[in-house]
């Protein structure tokens, strides 16, 4: 069963907002056994929405609309919607009373514009939006069927989660689809390709393959299609290992997870606990693991030490050593990852200096040069990294590597 | 002039990535004057890619194509386009020669794959990509032109700002589009409209006003489409002062930049320096602000005291404070900043304590409870915020209003 993602908003058009709707719609839909074969972003403009529509509607049976439905007057959804179906609108009473009893709750007066939140085509059914105060709106035409939803992220997620994917498995017997993705580092796309050449040969044809490279990293993905869930993955899993078995050395996590995810999975098992120093990445690799319920069983914390006083008051690097080597260099990075582990009591840290640019480079040090030691109860490791000029590139790569590097010596530390 | 954005790649529509690359490019055509119709995210499948292009054509000029140029089997996109165009392929010799410096430069060994990556559509004008090995490709039909670029985002980018764009500029007459944003705060989006509603109604046709709601925040976005930028800019302003001085109070910032590069941007101006005391946001705040070039005059660094000792520890926040009144709340918070003041010696210091959730709460404290403190010259305040149940939106609400309290607390100590 196919389904199309359209989405309603100049914002998206001209860049203002990045489309993330559409990518947690497409996973949520493809875990459910529903392929997207498309996704479309259009304009606030009745035309061009019915156009999409009526195109989507030819390649695919349900159609997902997300945007458009706030109370003010670039929000022409809904009327655009009754228009396209031939529906007049009507005030629905349920939806009335949740958008009196929400603004009750949240104790603000009401206005006009949200009573007209109530107001919905004739003939499609209402879906109760707990989370906000445009309904969502459910329409059947023939055998198709077209889903309105609120742009609102928490909104649109609610919905699809409680509502709108319950009710598509149930009117649809709907195929499995099975993912397996295998994280890799250290090799490029191509010798990746070249050395599972005849693995990915012998694949079947309801089992795809393909490469995503990221940070540094290359995914592999494999894809199958077919009846049996359980199957699928025990077929799955077979070419997953041939490949990871070829590729050993290479493999960072064996699932579709982030980095910091694997790594606060297995310091949670073994009960240990981590720390960061970042100069660099500013922040982001304590950003990346805190995103994740439950990660302070394994995370203490850490310090941002961007200036260099910082790094001597917070993490006792040596003003020494800071004016030997300077801030970026092999022994600050040391220094940092073991003043992380004594002073916030942890098991591990990582530390991070480096050039993000596009200002600070020195002579012997372009921007793109970052240093990275990870401490451990081994001892402490450090290794030079040598990125490119794009400042928000080099944090993020910095990251991806210094998780990489946790990641092994946790693993190193296991053996 | 229109233009319509193409993505291929499965990676998008089973929702492994995020397509990040459209609205970096809408944004460029945007300044440049061109204006985006629709943004379409296809499968690596060539009859699908086909369609979408043969429909893009018929609605835009312009048609700007990004992915599956990788050098394996799943990338198949300037096949496509070559039949799409009825041309054979060739290899091109300075792409080659190319491709050969960039496995040279690297120092690895170059495949059979990646010598064809220098094969492509006779009868493109080829662009040489200087980030990777995955060329550009521009071809001409009638009065519409495709381009082809490769999905990595800073090879895009490169290849947008170097080189597409100035062709376009040069090859069309280009129209002026002008936005203006402005942030506001402290007032919901039917709120702001009932406020400018006579404003909203006096706008000439050719601008237009649009409402987006973010993170408790809600951008007035005045979009002016003309002739003459100059023009288009002082009228827009007139309309932008008049909703400013009626909502006056409510203006975070005037122009569309993130608020913390509107902290980092004031605090240059003042000579001043900031620092972060995080709990709940986990850094996210010393991420926001190191994302920026420049951010080292005005920022130092922080901490991240996801544990309690780190709060005591790095912060010298009493255990008595921690033992009476918990991790989360007001005392705590105010020991924060004024812990990060004293010890990382700045004039600004911004502190988070909260229960992110999912886990955490107490009695009294549900998830969502988060308390915001700004240490400053003038003293310290703090308030106390309720958001709801979801992690990721309780970190970037809690972000975006410790952002604007330290703005607003600028403010204040300017005055």
């Amino acid at each position: 069963m196919l389904a199309e993602i359209i989405t309603i908003g100049d914002e998206i058009l001209i860049g203002q907002i990045v489309d993330t709707n559409s990518a947690w719609m497409g996973r949520q839909l493809n875990l459910a056994g529903i392929a997207v074969k498309q996704i479309t972003s259009v304009s606030d403009d009745a035309a061009h929405i019915s156009e999409a529509l009526a195109a989507a509607q030819k390649r695919a049976q349900v159609i997902l609309i997300t945007g458009g439905l706030g109370p003010t007057k670039d929000d022409i959804t809904k009327f655009t919607l009754a228009a396209y179906f031939k529906m007049g609108m009507r005030r629905d009473a349920e939806t009335l009373a949740h958008v009196e009893s929400f603004f009750k709750r949240s104790n603000r007066p009401m206005l006009e514009t949200n009573i007209r939140q109530a107001d919905v085509p004739d003939g499609c059914t209402v879906i109760q939006n707990r989370n906000g105060t445009a309904p969502c709106m459910w329409f059947e035409q023939g055998g198709s069927i077209v889903v309105s939803m609120p742009g609102v992220p928490f909104e649109m997620m609610y919905l699809m989660d409680e509502e709108i994917i319950p009710r598509l498995k149930q009117r649809f017997a709907l195929p499995a689809i099975h993912h397996r993705t295998i994280l890799t580092s250290g090799l490029g796309e191509s010798f990746l390709a070249a050395q599972i050449a005849d693995l990915e040969d012998a694949l079947p044809s309801h089992i795809k393959l393909a490469y995503l490279p990221k940070l540094g990293q290359v995914r592999l993905r494999l894809s199958a299609r077919g009846e049996d869930e359980a199957a699928l993955a025990a077929e799955t899993d077979l070419h997953a290992q041939a490949m990871m078995s070829r590729l050993a050395g290479h493999v960072v996590i064996d699932r579709d997870i982030p980095l910091e995810k694997a790594l606060i999975d297995q310091l949670k098992e073994r009960n240990l606990t981590v720390s960061t120093a970042e100069s660099c990445t500013g922040g982001y690799i304590a950003h990346l693991i805190t995103q994740h319920p439950g990660c302070s069983a394994v995370f203490k914390g850490g310090v941002v030490s961007y200036a260099a006083e910082l790094k001597q008051s917070v993490l006792g690097v040596s003003a020494e050593t800071l004016a030997r080597f300077g801030e970026v260099s092999e022994e600050t990075a040391r220094e940092m990852a073991s003043g992380a582990v004594q002073h916030f009591h942890t098991d591990f840290a990582v530390a991070v200096t480096g050039i993000a640019g596009p200002d600070g480079a020195v002579p012997g040090k372009p921007v793109g040069t970052v240093w990275i030691a990870v401490a451990s109860p081994n001892g402490c490791v450090a290794r030079l990294h040598q990125f490119n000029s794009k400042r928000v590139q080099n944090i993020e790569r910095s990251a991806a590597a210094a998780l990489t590097m946790l990641l092994n010596e946790l693993r190193s530390a296991q053996n």
